[in-house]
């Protein structure tokens, strides 16, 4: 772990060029919109080592899965988000020889993510081996505002030589994916066209079909003027490009504005990407890089008015929640219901952009509270979407009746390949379930669980009903093979998470089919017809909850994770050698299981999802017991354990845990960065605030704070959106404010004590609470 | 399953000709020495379904692991024994067209594996295409005399033509393994030569530098007279060849004698190979044809006469035992105590070749019995060699002390790479204490453990040690995170059998400690120095014996195969809707494991190696609960049940447990015989002869028979050799006759009489417990 960015308030700064670090940053100053989005490549060719990557959300590849050993319910692929044409790049040559930072030496290099504004810049002096030098600076974006657009301003000073200058904007296709299971590359070219100040390139994957189109078009100026000099047009094999000869003396500046279309057949005609792309170009050109800059800027604006939490006294903290909350924002804008939020977001290739658990268990609250909640809903949608693969995933392992939804996903089918995680990581199902609670209690809209929501829970509690037995000799139901949460633990009877679950949606859904039955009895009927429901189904899943097998341990007051946890041997994490940590690289895997210690929230998960219904005594016991075994090594594990420990008022283990998580990627802390940011656990970073120290809740549809602050920062804000309000929540050490940003009025508990704010009000409260 | 052999007494024959069959096929009529080997291809090209296949024992190749996630502690290869270079092939071509069954009509089509004399024969009469009609019959041996030759006699007679017949004797060493995990081919050529009537090749392995020279010599005869023709000489990449032009008429016949010599640098230094292969060849085509013949009909009645089963009544039964002790005999001879048993022999590819616990489980008994004792004690010694490699797979998987030995090895090393068996199917180190246990119960060769065993022994025990741990709880050492031999379960805890047979293992090592202590104090001393073996350390393994737990349940007095099996769903086999079975290739993997169904004998494994430590009762109960849900989903399965249901007197059980192993490749029960034969679950087919119907147990030194007749066969006998003797058991309804066949007396246990048999003598014994 090194920490080579600078601290700042809203911008991502790195002060010099280091190879070393290269890749880190290329993950770290990654630009995105929700639509596409890459990697922080130089324009400008760099022979070093480096992760080229230029995704496009939704456009996919089946790659053929991979196994040394085949068990029966494998999926045919894996799913990849593709690594896409490379539209950023402008070769620089100097007198024949390429502007490469890898082969100069590189001075006054800084690189800045600007958050606030939503842009990547970067400038440096190089010097080549012939000892001329350049001083270059660049600035690029990805639009919020036009999604298919991207546009760079790219500008050269050549500073102690007379010669030549070429400039080549380029368009490169011919490119592949490092996690490719075969070596494979999985596009080919449909066409292409090369202009003197332009050129676009179709493409489509050698499985499904998708095409994608990218056009470039460019501007060069040279001292403010614009350059009409003869351009030489390249055509390759997936590539196109035009290089232009410029005479240069020094102090000479040239400027290069490049713009670029990518659309994909996912929202066009396939006749009409070019056109499509074409259209958005010009439109982009006409408008110029200033005026794009600008709207980028007041998009940004409008992201940070309801997402941003300030925190004073900190700026390390203040700079690291910023850049999860900008990745978040970067990552997803749920304006497509048929996208979701890959682990690594648009900044690398790892876990092959898919969709995963962390969409409902980490990223759903956080959309709830910081946009418009058409954005969560779509998140949901998605799944409903794909509730018939469900099903047929549910048959595919060979059960009559419900609906699985895999571990791992782009259409809906399964795309993981590990038995104990494919087919018994099954507690997946209890967090798309809670998803829909979570929703509708947050929002209340109820009017949700008719149109879509009890379909999927329906099918979710018949696929729990088959899912467990009853033992006549226990006189209960358990659930045999399961892999919680914690997945240093597989194969497992009866885990404490996942039977909780289980049974939890199962009381849901029974709830959700009276509401449904009584509210909306015309709707009801045609559920119960189209899902072909039985009462002996509801009479059964009544029957399960009240004699389920919940695992527990009487001396302690604990639930225990998993039936037999205590035969293991408890030893703290705190005894152990640091040569041993992380066990994950240290340790066989059989080692791993066979002890105690917990890779990431698993009984406590299930008291974070369920805590309304568990006293604080409970809570506490387990959290003693679970967290001082528990290792955190995924990252998604310190933000539950903040949440718990603000409640629980250990405000220095919640601190710990919200440092542990808040500046995973900026300082590499698992070291990792390189293949990608972390990016959905950055939505528990952003929980570990405004659930944690903040306290947010909604109880009975009421919204319920709690702040506290963890003593290390003068004071802290947040903004959350709530039922048509946006309000911001102040905390200092002595007091907390509330204020309506909007007109419409909002309720909530504060502590103890409800209020009622008006349209543009403010509460205030003072208290002893604040401080643990 | 397609029953197509003829049922013979001493052969097994094929009488059509059936592309369908035709892999299957090569794996039955395999032939091989212990030395080297081969499937049955034919001589000549085909250009059907194929699955071409020589090996030479021990020639292996560490193939890069292939996997879809990567475990810590996996190993980095999987060690296969290569195809190696073809020897056998002699292309024909008949006025320019090919002899290619595949492409010509097929009659009077007959193979035969001659098991009595060891030899494979085909004859048939092909007509071409063209409406040329030739008629061949072929004779092909892999000496059990001269381990590094195989020969042939091939003839052609052409029937209605006068032509053009070119014969091609080759050698050809461009092959490829088809499990190669990458696609890649495993062998560079070294060196060849082309002679008119000779070659020879040299090829060396791309890792491991194995060189293996094969070198070919001819005869051609026309009409009985030799041929001194031109004979064109071919050399291609990894390839040699001759061509020899023939003009012949109807009724002319050609007789070819092509000789083969195989040798490595494992047995001769590298620059001796081509002189090494020169001289076996020479002195083979010396010998001649016809005495090669002869001297394997001598070799094969010499294995006979120490390992036949004879079965009157039942021919059906008598070939299969006899095709089950052939195929061992094939496989393994014991000379070289680097080799060892794979599963599949020399008759496929299938599972590398590579050493299981199968070895120890299975075929060690059957070695005991059937060949002098140095046999056995070579597969033991294999074990010892690979002591220092399995305390390295230990300290791998982060195991302070002990030795931990591969599931799968070649070398010592492990290759296999499922963490379930990789690293927790730990049992095996439990059947590689048993095997030392049994060798020296049998022989009575107690000098062995001060020699070699007692190291093993501690090592193992010294791993078991600290595998367990103690519960304070339940008073009781545990073992978590094991898969047993039942491996439709994985990662379970307290697995009885891998419990039982570690406490065994101390227990069996504390005995031979004292042993050694009070009969050989010297050795003794050598090595508790040597092993720095402390008293602690017996002391700790006492304590573990005494307080070693074992789940049970009282209420059907059964031993439970792990913790929690009682919570599954009990299911009995019999109650299977058919369409359900074999559930390895009908349900998915988790449901496989959520159910009660057993792979194979996993409690039952543990009351047959410790039989004389459980009454009966406990057997039976055992037995009875735990046979009807056992699928038998592995070839090892059966022939436990059967050895003890005969035990129990359970003797149509063990007739249908014996008749499902006997003729398992024969019938292609499973349906994969294509893929090789089961060659070590052939020694559990003759163990549930001896051991089942035959009932021999050694019992502190001496032999115990207890004879009993399946009932469906008029009389059966079987030989077993001990401490010196060599005893024929003949056993009908009324009656047992136990046979010295030598000159050394034996004492013996006949159901409860005890006999002395001096040497030639005979003793009888009529009785009412031969039929159950």
């Amino acid at each position: 772990m090194k920490q080579y960015l600078k601290i700042d308030e809203w911008s991502i700064i790195e002060e010099s060029f280091d190879p070393q670090t290269q890749e880190i940053s290329e993950s770290v100053f990654s630009i995105g919109n929700g639509y596409m989005g890459g990697r922080a490549n130089f324009e400008e060719q760099y022979s070093g080592r480096s992760l080229q990557g230029s995704y496009m959300a939704g456009v996919y590849y089946p790659d053929k899965t991979r196994v040394g050993w085949w068990k029966n319910g494998y999926p045919e692929y894996f799913a990849k988000v593709l690594n896409s044409t490379n539209w950023i790049g402008i070769n620089i040559d100097i007198d024949g020889t390429p502007l490469d930072l890898a082969k100069c030496t590189v001075s006054e290099f800084r690189r800045v993510l600007n958050m606030k504004e939503g842009t990547l810049s970067r400038s440096f002096t190089a010097a080549l081996e012939d000892g001329k030098e350049v001083k270059v600076e660049s600035i690029r974006m990805v639009s919020m505002v036009r999604q298919e657009i991207g546009a760079i301003r790219y500008s050269i000073l050549p500073l102690n030589f007379n010669g030549e200058i070429t400039v080549t904007p380029y368009l490169d296709g011919d490119i592949k994916n490092k996690d490719s299971n075969y070596d494979e590359k999985f596009w080919n070219e449909v066409e292409k066209k090369g202009e003197p100040d332009s050129g676009y390139l179709t493409l489509k994957t050698k499985k499904l079909d998708f095409h994608v189109t990218s056009a470039m078009a460019f501007d060069i100026l040279v001292n403010g003027e614009q350059l009409n000099a003869e351009a030489e047009v390249i055509e390759q094999e997936k590539y196109v490009a035009s290089t232009v000869h410029l005479s240069v003396k020094p102090g000479d500046q040239i400027v290069i504005y490049k713009y670029a279309a990518n659309v994909t057949s996912r929202n066009h005609g396939l006749g009409q990407l070019v056109d499509a792309a074409s259209a958005a170009l010009n439109s982009a050109r006409e408008a110029g890089f200033v005026a794009l800059l600008s709207e980028q800027a007041a998009a940004w604006r409008d992201k940070w008015k309801e997402s941003d939490i300030y925190i004073e006294g900190d700026v390390s903290a203040q700079q690291a929640i910023r850049f999860n909350i900008f990745q978040l924002n970067q990552t997803y804008n749920g304006e497509d219901d048929r996208l979701n939020i890959g682990p690594k977001g648009f900044t690398g290739e790892k876990y092959g952009g898919s969709t995963y658990w962390d969409t409902e268990a980490y990223c759903v609250p956080f959309y709830l509270s910081t946009a418009d909640s058409t954005i969560a809903r779509n998140l949901l949608i998605y799944r409903y979407k794909h509730l018939e693969k469900a099903k047929e995933n549910a048959r595919k392992l060979g059960f009559r009746k419900g609906a699985l939804y895999p571990m791992v996903t782009m259409n809906g089918e399964e795309c993981h390949n590990e038995w104990e995680i494919t087919f018994e990581e099954i507690h997946r199902n209890g967090a798309i379930a809670h998803a829909i609670y979570n929703y509708v209690n947050y929002t209340g809209d109820q009017a949700y669980l008719g149109q879509y929501g009890l379909e999927v829970l329906v099918e979710i509690s018949r696929f729990w009903e088959e899912r467990v037995h009853y033992v006549p000799h226990k006189e209960k139901y358990v659930m045999l093979g399961v892999t919680g949460p914690n997945e240093y633990e597989n194969n497992v009877n009866n885990n404490w998470y996942t039977n909780r679950m289980a049974s939890w949606t199962m009381e849901y859904t029974l709830e959700a089919l009276s509401y449904l039955q009584e509210q909306e009895p015309a709707r009801y009927a045609e559920l119960v017809d189209k899902l072909e429901l039985l009462e002996e189904e509801t009479a059964k899943w009544s029957e399960i909850i009240a004699k389920m097998y919940y695992p527990l341990d009487d001396e302690r007051g604990i639930f225990l994770q998993q039936d037999g946890f205590l035969d293991k041997e408890i030893i703290l994490v705190k005894d152990m050698l640091p040569e041993h940590l992380p066990l994950n690289q240290k340790w066989s895997w059989d080692r791993i299981l066979r002890s105690c210690f917990i890779k990431q929230a698993d009984v406590l998960q299930g008291l974070y999802f369920l805590g309304d219904r568990y006293d604080l005594e409970t809570k506490r016991r387990n959290f003693d017991f679970y967290e001082p075994i528990t290792v955190h090594e995924s990252s998604l594990s310190p933000c539950i354990h903040a949440i718990l420990a603000c409640e629980l008022g250990y405000m220095e283990k919640a601190y710990e845990m919200y440092l542990r998580t808040s500046r995973l990627d900026l300082d590499n802390y698992n070291n990792d960065t390189e293949d990608g940011c972390h990016s959905t656990s950055m939505a528990g970073t952003w929980m570990s605030v405004v659930h944690g120290f903040g306290g947010l809740r909604v109880e009975d549809g009421r919204l319920r704070l709690a702040p506290s602050n963890p003593g290390h920062w003068t004071s802290y804000a947040f903004k959350i959106m709530f039922r048509g309000s946006r309000l911001k929540v102040s905390v200092t050490d002595q007091q907390v404010t509330v204020t309506n940003e909007t007109e419409i009025p909002a309720a909530l508990t504060l502590y103890d004590q409800e209020y009622e704010i008006e349209g543009l009000g403010t509460i205030t409260a003072d208290g002893v609470s604040i401080t643990a």
